[in-house]
């Protein structure tokens, strides 16, 4: 049984799961766990590593919508090397900084393999649900899309300051918060951008009509090899942490002079179940190696 | 460098880290990460993990004289079996129910070893610190102490069922909250209680003077062979997620008929730095292998 499919089974056992973050009261709560052999490929500095773990689960919180107060991390490895530690948790502390939330300290832990559980803690008397998406919305992304792809191939390459620094990437907290007033569902692209709006699809009952072009990242054209190649990183790869919303039309003027980062309208919400580009039906996948 | 040490190097940086749960305004939030191979000996059941797990974080809420509100868990293993998942699951909620928290899922992730990443979350407005023992105070324990030493021992010998029994500790929730109103400083006994006094004369720069009898419990007595071996679990051991307090002596009558669990006296707050079990020096460690 893969992941997707053991997460499917326990949404009747635990309801207050399925979306970004869990909402209790005012508080919304969300914890992820990464691991060295697959999220921080060799040339992953320990700043980086602090700063991508919990800018994961401070995403999660931007998702729903809500200001970020708190996170913490356990950091578990063979060993605690103290500048590797220390790294660790100034990048933890910067990424923290950058969405004036307080990153709170955590715990040790011995393990075989360089491993990190974050928690992320945020509030919101208004969580934007995965859900909610009516027909005729604009459907919508902050920021690029590929940072994280084109990363792993200038790791590859042995280009790791630049990796590293597309590694580091902004939780959309902020402008999380500012869409927060006018979307009707949000998620991050955590997934990928396609499997993102199947999730997105299937939580509200919808399809979506997206067209070209996407706001593929610049660092995406520098590393990949056609424009199959530049999909698949772009469309299909993920861990890119932008905002996948929807809005009603009219209130997107009024978003982009208030979000601080570009939001590109990618497409409309449709009624039936499809998520097709350019009129082609869109496969509900993560990346797929071995296509470039 | 071990994690002892990595923890004091990090207290600098993290001024909000160093007690059981770290302080975020009204919110408490803390978090632990378990392996199979360290924390669920052979014959764990998975559902005795989910309590365990959960458990061991909604102790750390208890520690603080927080109330619980919700708990997250992230999941790691190297497949899904959904029985087990299930099992899991439903240990995680039936600890969290028992403090009245709210298991709020978390996430799957796939990992060569069993591994379980817990955070919890709690409310107060005024959190109990390590920090804060008076001289002339009360030292006192919930419950009693070396039930998981006992139920290690059980395990070894495959009386799993006990042993996943002694495995399913009550979190000292409600008893914390209770205490909170009247206690100078508290922890949990995760750590053992010779290095969770010691911890806590340092926090509250003071010492104590214990003496026997201590509150060991009954299933230390059956499986271990003389008073040294009964001692290494009851004192050393640890993982028994007891709260080990201090508090002005003429609160003890009063806690004691609203606290629900027994409360046991078991020294004094002293104003040196010694602590001491019937006058002589009580080391600070864990348990010490092979002095059975």
């Amino acid at each position: 049984m893969d992941e997707r499919a053991a997460l499917a089974l326990l949404a009747d056992d635990l309801p207050a799961a399925g979306d970004d973050a869990a909402v209790v009261g005012e508080q919304v709560l969300t914890t992820d766990m990464l691991h060295e052999r697959t999220d921080f490929p060799a040339g992953t500095t320990r700043y980086t590593a602090g700063w991508r773990a919990v800018g994961a689960s401070l995403s999660d919180v931007a998702a729903m919508g809500a200001e970020a107060t708190a996170a913490v991390a356990v950091y578990a490895a063979p060993t605690f090397d103290p500048e590797e530690l220390r790294a660790f948790v100034r990048g933890a502390q910067d990424v923290c900084a950058y969405v004036e939330a307080d990153y709170v300290g955590g715990d040790l832990d011995d393990h075989g393999e360089f491993t990190v559980a974050t928690t992320a803690l945020g509030r919101t008397t208004d969580p934007v649900r995965r859900s909610g998406a009516e027909p005729g919305d604009a459907l919508c992304v902050t920021g690029t899309l590929g940072r994280s792809g084109a990363a792993l191939r200038l790791f590859d390459r042995g280009d790791h300051e630049w990796a590293n620094e597309l590694f580091r990437f902004t939780p959309r907290v902020v402008p999380g918060l500012a869409i927060s007033s006018s979307a009707t569902a949000m998620i991050d692209s955590s997934d990928g951008l396609a499997r993102s709006l199947h999730q997105l699809a299937d939580a509200s009952d919808c399809g979506f009509a997206v067209e070209t072009p996407l706001p593929i990242d610049d660092a995406v054209d520098d590393v990949t090899d056609g424009p199959a190649d530049r999909r698949e990183l772009g469309v299909f790869f993920g861990e890119d942490f932008e905002l996948v919303f929807t809005t009603p039309p009219d209130s997107l003027p009024g978003l982009r002079d208030v979000c601080g980062v570009p939001i590109s309208r990618i497409g409309t919400v449709t009624d039936d179940e499809a998520v097709t580009l350019d009129d082609v039906d869109l496969p509900d996948r993560g990346y797929t190696h071995g296509e470039e």
